[in-house]
């Protein structure tokens, strides 16, 4: 697909991608996609008679005028689909509606915003944020560090895909900056008795991951059955869910992380439809295990993940980047309907703008881990471009996940999700 | 304090408590106070110039005509205070404003409405819902059962309240009916390996919980003082985090409970505030310890919980009732601004509305404990007075949870935190 707008070949962007967004104009927050270099507002679009050619929406328009997504995602996957294969036909070189905006120049001025003039926010009103552990590789690698290689992964892996809920408040956009946490920590934690200190976070890492935004919301006592899944899942983005593993260490028995991972979450802002990643589906990493699953998580499509290639980059201050990490969003075990199916089989409802964390996805070779820990154990040091090592993320650190999937000027990405590494509040 | 109001000498809703709720009007959602046998619509209140006589709110009155109490929250304590001893003073007696309520038959009839007739709500949007595992004893108990009297705590319990994050979608309030929870359980945990089956809960039970509401927000990365938490906090509410222990104890490994948990978690509908409770302030179970905490969890008060009285109610289908447990709010190591500055101290945020269990409030002794697990441990059947037993909850029960602290008259109580068990939804 060849668009009369111009589209750098490399960009996640590409015409094949169209994610949804939120951005700032004038004094509110609008939606918007994003198509090359630029941000489409579709409240502008909408009300300059932008949609004039796709009855399906004319009487939701007033979801193009809201801060969130939400109103949009509530409208459901057929919805979204119309709309996205609408935005590509007018951006196409030979779309059916030049009027529309290629032939007028009025709208491209008010509604085509550049990325680099673009503030974007977090795209939905989170209400519950959940973050599985569906990352096989990871959970292996991380069993293989407590556990040895025996008994790395628990029992209950292969039957569940096992999750905790997060903290939804401090899932921030990308390019938020945050400060280091602070919180207690065992400086000698091979002492007897256990006595803590209170400190900054000496061991900060990152987890690189896909998240979901749900888009229908089910009942309250009402499971999703799997085969309806995916029609809930509204699009994914890409997250770093920053982990304090010394605070983790100490708190985490008997029930799970807390105060490690709620002082900051970042996504990327650009919510990539469920539609669009449909030509990238793959088949899994153990197809064998996912017949042997309860049927409320056996799937009838057996390409039940994505091929995405991801890569994690850090930087100090400025200075020249490492890629310290290629992996790929086939190294999940479960799928996001996978996720869903489970999440809601106890009747737990899932609303409109909720967000499912896939779990760290790592490879199985090194240079592959989507963590520092997997990658350093704290051991090891890793040794960046501009001649330093790291065991864990220092301050003034710049971390940017990125994925695409798809190839040169048909890429389907996220974008960049960036986060920056302050020093701890001064308390 | 005598009211012109007959309120009876022993409901939960004396002039010294004054809880705030939210209740169905017409076909809105309403901010309402319960006071006796009734409750006053503060809309209608507030829209006939109830609060003409007091001048801090007239600026404010819009937080009155809200569906949730989270705009009247986040005026923030010094208003709730004023707002508070304003409708004490107009339902007193002796009250300085007789023309407001006492003597304006109109204004009882459209505002005062039996609480028989009443429907309530959650009160507050609720953004997080995070539930710690601050009883003393339940944490005891529970790793009694575990891991045995020697290790029954963790090494980190006495350092700092431990906590993980709940759902805050299935937060439901008192009168909700719930479907058993179906999921994934071990029929032969001793069986190796092990295989999960797919069932409805057969270890279905209750935790006695209190919880508080947050009011004033923190900004993220900004953690809240120990001495300035309380005045974050918005009151407190009875609440019953129903538990689906056979499905917790196959999938909590290594991240907590989830499925578990997520079904749903009953609150009482009406907020007391946290200024009705300061009367009933206590010594903890362990002031030493207090002593020994870090800085940051320090509280200059030495009398840091509550004599609240609590009990939990078993009946099956209307038949007898039986009290299978008295409790006391003061089993709780930590209090809920000791919660507070634990939660923010990585520079986590609150926002208003936030809900933050306490954990299972059980004492030390036989029939005082918050939980079945506790109470029978599965083994030991618990005799109810419909000569019925059980190890845990069954179809048809109802679970009422109550709470009030003070004396005959003047009790600050919770009113009852109601719940049925369904059968499972039918898949």
């Amino acid at each position: 697909m060849a668009s009369w707008l111009q589209i750098p070949k490399n960009s996640p962007f590409s015409l094949a991608n169209i994610p949804f967004g939120i951005i700032s104009a004038a004094s509110s927050r609008v939606p918007a996609i994003a198509i090359g270099e630029y941000a489409l507002n579709l409240n502008a679009f909408a009300s300059s008679g932008g949609f004039a050619q796709l009855p399906a929406v004319q009487s939701h328009l007033s979801v193009f005028n809201q801060p969130t997504l939400n109103a949009f995602a509530a409208l459901g996957r057929p919805v979204h689909r119309q709309v996205r294969e609408y935005l590509q036909n007018v951006f196409r070189a030979d779309t059916q509606f030049p009027q529309i905006l290629k032939d007028n120049a009025a709208l491209q001025k008010s509604a085509l915003v550049p990325l680099s003039e673009v503030t974007n926010h977090v795209p939905m009103q989170i209400g519950d944020y959940t973050d599985f552990y569906a990352g096989l590789n990871h959970a292996y690698n991380i069993g293989v560090l407590f556990r040895g290689h025996d008994n790395a992964l628990q029992p209950n892996y292969k039957h569940l895909p096992v999750a905790y809920h997060g903290r939804a408040s401090s899932v921030v956009p990308s390019g938020t900056a945050l400060h280091r946490p602070q919180g207690q920590i065992l400086a000698n934690p091979a002492a007897d008795p256990k006595v803590p200190t209170f400190s900054p976070c000496k061991k900060l890492d990152i987890e690189l991951e896909l998240a979901c935004f749900i888009s229908t919301p089910n009942d309250l006592g009402k499971p999703v059955s799997i085969d309806e899944a995916e029609d809930h899942i509204f699009g994914l983005v890409l997250m770093n869910d920053w982990s304090a593993r010394d605070i983790q260490a100490w708190e985490y028995v008997p029930l799970g992380p807390f105060n490690a991972k709620n002082f900051g979450t970042t996504i990327t802002p650009w919510v990539v439809l469920i539609d669009a990643l449909e030509p990238f589906r793959a088949t899994g990493l153990e197809p064998g295990n996912q017949e042997s699953l309860l049927p409320y998580l056996r799937e009838k499509k057996s390409k039940n993940c994505y091929e995405i290639p991801l890569e994690v980059e850090i930087t100090n201050k400025g200075g020249q980047p490492t890629i310290i990490s290629n992996s790929n969003a086939r190294n999940l075990l479960y799928s996001f309907p996978q996720m869903v199916a489970h999440h809601t089989v106890t009747g737990c409802n899932l609303n409109t703008g909720d967000l499912l964390g896939s779990g760290t996805i790592s490879g199985a070779e090194p240079k592959t881990q989507g963590s520092l820990l997997e990658q350093t154990n704290g051991k090891t040091p890793l040794a960046l471009a501009d001649g330093s090592e790291r065991m864990f993320l220092e301050d003034g650190d710049t971390v940017v996940l990125r994925g695409k999937a798809g190839t040169e000027g048909n890429y389907v990405g996220f974008g960049d999700c960036v986060g920056t590494i302050l020093p701890p509040f001064k308390l």
